[in-house]
């Protein structure tokens, strides 16, 4: 009887976990988590600062104690592994209520430790007031702030990307001034530039402010926050969250020898193994194969880090499943805005020089005679020589999501541009124009050939 | 020069006209429609019907003039074609204005008949205050009647298909006292029982009647519309929409010596050709081929009918394109209910002697603690060997378009149910949850392993 010991107990440690328990009904399954609390929704983390979800709880898929009852799993909550002898095959953890250290065997271990909110070392960022978004805890510190000073008016974000991006909308409908301030020319860099104005647009028409292209130099206050200082002024600031980006918890595996591959994530194969034979890794600590660029990324993700949590269980409970890898597909809705992406965009095609054209159009979301017919934009990104479909960013007020699925499996089948036309997707007024706007978009191809 | 002849100015025959005159600059073009109007949106009859599509002219995309200015199309409106000679390649239409014949040579000729509302021989389907619902002068003449006669109240509706259903809503939508008559034991065929169980139960909720298994005797009345009489019952109507399906207009085509298909459709290749060379249709009057039935088939649709007619232009314009097939995808809107379908029903697995598995799950079109995640229940149909996906369909308030457009796309690429769960589909709080719901229903179907 086999011995699983996984550190992490946040989406891909607890799928994994349960996976073995299928497969293995008698294995003993034991795991550490550094944190409180056990597999949440950390993406909905804004909806619940933004007053639309009621409770962390209702973040929280399930409890330590289901998980014990139901799949009889041993679970150290507040436990932190700080070694990994890959030799001996003993993990040691740190309880961080008294300090007192926990070694134990494992005849497989997991990896799942995820990543960490990204914190310059600027000054200032440990003034009350300045905060991260990452866990229950983060956001339940802001609420608390919010909660016990109302004179909290002036929100800073640092960071336009996914996180900074719904934390402006959360924090704007609670009706609080909103700064972004992003060092690059343009609002979440995993669009083209001019998709992404599209939610600089729709920022600036609801009131949030955004300003670009500036660095910040430091975070002031007195105890607690009161400004924050770029390279081009200063903006006064009641909170302020820093969300530039994620980075893997890899350190334990680093200093046990784990090959570590883009951005530091820890380096796995299809199966969720690293570079030694009983050591697997997962989510997003983990690298994530890319598809379109038939290499290992870093885009953490909830969904890629379930997928891969779950097959590092299959592997693990002695079955075979393989991660068929990402092609970048992300989602998101700005205020009344919704902006999608999957494959490469344009910087990222240049990076891996591939000779490219663009198509772009404006369509609507439904049959343009139905009622509320919203505007959608299309830009698809596809190589000049066989016309293979590389990317796509879909921006508008409905209907983003679908097309944005549709373009992620069609790059991921390796779709022509043109045979987009031949989708036999559905059609009903109230749902599309009879032609697709993603078929619309390879129409408008056609003339570039 | 060649000279080309169309019969039919509705989508696929104006889609060839043009897609032609991109290929063939020089080439004369002739259209014979025998109705008024070109190339409109039938599907959003019912939508005009109800009110929400204010005027007929907001459903037509292009008119006569700009067809001939544009595209240099010859069209004669009010014209039927009542003969084809294949051997001497003329045709013979009758201005339908004067009664006068006129005769066209063509090299080239696209049948682009359409189809037409099925009248079964009942009594009193002249009646007036009696109608089936096909095209702008249908729609027109329903709304002059519910114009002039305030009285109106009680609409029978015949027929509980797509359209059937579409019209129910739209007589409720006006305040009518709507009542739906449908011989099968279920409504809407192309769903399984179950699944068509949504709608009558939506239909229901909101106060539409719904009787199954009742067969139309008559039709009664005295010039203008009493009653519905059926096997088991009377029921009063001031008005009565017959919708209990479409055939095709493959008359001409049959008398001419062309191959005809399932139900009578025009028998096309690939390349919309059919058994005579210089002979080609496209869209409802045509054969349409099954992907999953690897046969053809007759499924009248709107965007099927785009898709062959600029097939056949590429064709008869001198270059290349295939018609790679459908798969069977539909969706529509039931009142607040959606419902879609793509590949096979059980009924159609059935027919084939396929062994297959179904699963059934009911699940929340977005992240369940996200506000206002409205209920989705998805049907996926797989084969029991191979475990290759067959069908789905999909029935909620939400969402239900992008799922199943998803799973079309399974089809079309011959996925496996469990492959379900590999795609990188997109995930934001008030998109979806972690799993889709397509491939949550892939996760359970593991269980039928």
């Amino acid at each position: 009887m086999s011995k699983y010991v996984i550190i992490g107990g946040d989406a891909a440690g607890m799928s994994a976990a349960t996976q073995i328990r299928r497969l293995q009904p008698d294995a003993e399954i034991v795991v550490f988590e550094k944190g409180e609390i056990l597999s949440y929704a950390q993406c909905g983390l804004p909806y619940y600062i933004a007053g639309l979800v009621p409770t962390a709880e209702d973040l929280i898929a399930r409890t330590k104690e289901q998980f014990e009852e139901k799949y009889k799993i041993t679970i150290h909550l507040k436990h932190e592994v700080t070694f990994i002898d890959p030799v001996s095959n003993h993990v040691t953890a740190l309880a961080l209520d008294n300090q007192e250290e926990v070694v134990t065997n494992y005849d497989y271990l997991l990896i799942a430790t995820g990543g960490e909110a990204i914190v310059p070392p600027w000054k200032g960022t440990d003034l009350d007031g300045v905060t991260v978004l990452k866990t229950i805890p983060d956001a339940n510190r802001i609420l608390k702030w919010l909660d016990e000073r109302k004179e909290i008016q002036k929100v800073v974000i640092i960071g336009g990307g996914y996180i900074g991006l719904e934390m402006a909308e959360a924090f704007h409908i609670r009706g609080k001034e909103v700064q972004i301030i992003d060092i690059a020319d343009q609002l979440n860099a995993s669009f083209d530039p001019e998709m992404a104005e599209h939610a600089k647009t729709e920022l600036e028409k609801q009131g949030i402010k955004v300003s670009l292209q500036e660095e910040v130099k430091e975070i002031k206050g007195e105890g607690r926050v009161q400004s924050v200082v770029t390279d081009k002024g200063e903006y006064s600031a009641d909170l302020v969250v820093i969300s530039i980006g994620i980075r893997p918890n890899s350190e334990i595996a680093k200093q046990a020898g784990i090959e570590l591959g883009p951005r530091n994530a820890i380096r796995v194969n299809s199966r969720m193994q690293t570079n030694i034979e009983n050591i697997y890794a997962a989510g997003d600590c983990a690298t994530h194969y890319h598809l379109v660029k038939q290499q290992d990324d870093y885009i953490p993700l909830g969904t890629t880090a379930n997928k891969q949590g779950r097959i590092a269980g299959t592997n693990l409970g002695g079955r075979n499943a393989e991660f068929k890898g990402i092609v970048g597909t992300a989602v998101m809705k700005v205020l009344d805005l919704e902006m999608a992406r999957t494959g490469l965009n344009e910087k990222e095609a240049k990076a891996l020089n591939i000779d490219y054209e663009t198509v772009t159009i404006k369509s609507r979301h439904h049959a343009t005679y139905y009622p509320n017919a919203e505007r959608l934009f299309i830009k698809l990104i596809f190589k000049k020589d066989d016309r293979t479909l590389l990317g796509g960013q879909v921006v508008g007020y409905a209907g983003v999501d679908k097309r944005i699925d549709v373009l992620a499996m069609a790059i991921t089948f390796g779709m022509k541009i043109d045979e987009l036309q031949d989708l036999d997707l559905s059609y009903a007024p109230p749902f599309n124009g009879v032609w697709d706007p993603v078929q619309q978009a390879s129409r408008v191809a056609e003339k570039v050939k």
